[in-house]
């Protein structure tokens, strides 16, 4: 049987059905889903709101034909959770924006969704509203609502000289991810330990949550486009510099891969974009309080804060180095 | 002295630059604005959170030819702002993600912002944040947060038989408006009665919030795709049908211009989309209450709510058809 032709309504219905809002998670927020002019949430009393959005676009964030639609997603609401992570905020739900051309309407939207609602339910994020229309490529913009307790928030801007810097997990392997999809002869696979980071990355909520519960992080902020690029961003916002160790930087496991594709792990580490580990400070005594893992996930003290306002690498040589900027920018980079 | 080539970081800051959140609306919610990994806003107690996202596209929803940037920074927050109308609400903040061309980083971008700053004043509605990148195309997409006191919001579903259905202004003079553009030689300007309403469209709001603070509306929703298109809408949300007398709908003002394009009114009221009007019904017994104007903008009763699930257009004969429904779907026309 064909694919039906999808109009604008019959579009939303498609992908109303797939989460029945409001009834798929329970204690949820949202009093009014898709369907009208707009979405109705019920704020928690003694919480802030938290908003952000972000573009995921083909061409750009991801290629038709070597992601798989599943991938696309899970993506573009994990990246988006992750700036909710680094406010250590709860989500509450997101608004998904999606156009996309006839001929995707059909086998291709049902992964797509597949994908998007596994995320949903993993991290307790339900969909409450959007906008779709038609185009030649894939454009997708994700918005979500998230909540934090009034004041417990954690910005960029707190991070004090001697404050420890520390890192989630371990970097580069997004980056690596993504060369290895970009360099694939066919599709990338769902099921493939060396590109499941840059294919289905985890926010870290849940560590963001506990550190901001805790009043443990002076400062936090997601790696989005690379540690030499958003450490940067933390430094500038709170008016300070950082000094960080390359010897203690948690880096990207595999020598092979990396090598066939020109790239040695500490540039992977200090460079690669995507990999949505959460950047934080803590004070040094606060800093026995800390776990080495949470949840599986490692922490690592990479450096402190300085009150000079430079970015210092200590090379493995015992040389220091300004740090370059060298991450994502759509701007600098051609896409 | 050329345009300083931009990256994503000093794009954030120039658009930043432009609003200095939060301090520009006195008594606003935005407690972190554009900067941090996302937005903070606290939110009034006793009230729900509206949440509403749109697409505006080059090519779709606007031509960079022809429209002024000016415009497109306008209608991109305005044509947002009526499904915050829609449901009575008050706007709080909204985010940004545009998407645009190295090329337009300059003036374009300046011009733009200009637009889109004087509608955020007018509405009231600050920018909190969002998100940048580069494209060959201008992609934008608006996501606003309102707020409405808990349980007043109104919805599309609440209309009953017997109801008289209710539009705002007059019907069809954006799309008349599109025409003039779309076969104009040169760009259009700004300062044209013909193309204001296409250009430069005002949302609601007020209406919207007295007639949710009277509780005098049962169902309300915005006309952005046409009323043929749009009326359905709320009838399958409300689980009844309409009765509309064509000699009754609000017409556009032109007979000229309208003929040269190949249309009359009444097509154009009937179909044409962009008009970001209301579409309300109230009871009968509180007809009375309605003025006949409300800040300047007519309020007419155009038919009624029947229990018959079908849509009937009764013309000026005396003769009653179905009405076709005709507006804009993106799924539908070719884009």
């Amino acid at each position: 049987m064909p694919p039906q032709r999808q109009n604008e309504d019959s579009l939303i219905r498609k992908i109303a059905h797939r989460w029945l809002v409001p009834h798929s998670v329970p204690g949820q927020s949202v009093v009014l889903g898709i369907g009208d002019d707009a979405a109705l949430l019920r704020p928690k009393s003694g919480q802030e709101i938290i908003l952000t959005c972000d573009w995921f676009l083909e061409g750009t964030h991801f290629l038709r034909d070597q992601h798989p639609p599943d991938s696309v997603g899970w993506k573009c609401l994990a990246r988006a959770l992750s700036d909710i992570a680094a406010m250590g905020g709860t989500p509450r739900c997101f608004l998904l924006s999606l156009a996309l051309p006839q001929k995707l309407t059909g086998r291709w939207l049902d992964l797509f969704l597949g994908g998007l609602r596994r995320a949903s339910r993993k991290f307790q994020c339900p969909l409450a509203g959007g906008d779709t229309t038609r185009q030649s490529k894939v454009l997708i913009n994700v918005s979500i609502v998230g909540e934090v307790p009034t004041g417990h928030a954690v910005r960029r801007s707190g991070a004090r000289a001697g404050d420890i810097l520390y890192v989630t997990g371990r970097l580069g392997e997004a980056e690596l991810g993504l060369q290895i999809v970009r360099h694939g002869a066919r599709p990338a696979q769902k099921r493939n330990p060396s590109t499941s980071k840059h294919l289905y990355p985890e926010p870290r909520l849940a560590l963001g949550q506990w550190l901001s519960k805790r009043g443990l992080a002076t400062a936090m902020m997601d790696i989005s486009d690379g540690l030499s690029t958003d450490l940067p961003r933390l430094c500038a916002a709170s008016a300070i510099g950082a000094q960080i160790e390359e010897a203690k930087i948690p880096q990207v496991h595999t020598s092979d891969l990396a090598i066939k594709y020109g790239r040695n792990p500490i540039q992977l580490a200090l460079h690669g974009g995507d990999d949505y580990e959460l950047l934080f400070t803590v004070p040094p005594q606060q800093a026995k309080l800390l776990p080495k893992r949470f949840q599986g996930v490692r922490l690592t003290a990479i450096g402190r804060i300085t009150p000079e306002r430079e970015l210092l690498l200590l090379e493995k040589d015992g040389s220091a180095s300004h740090l370059p900027s060298g991450g994502w920018d759509p701007f600098r980079k051609k896409s």
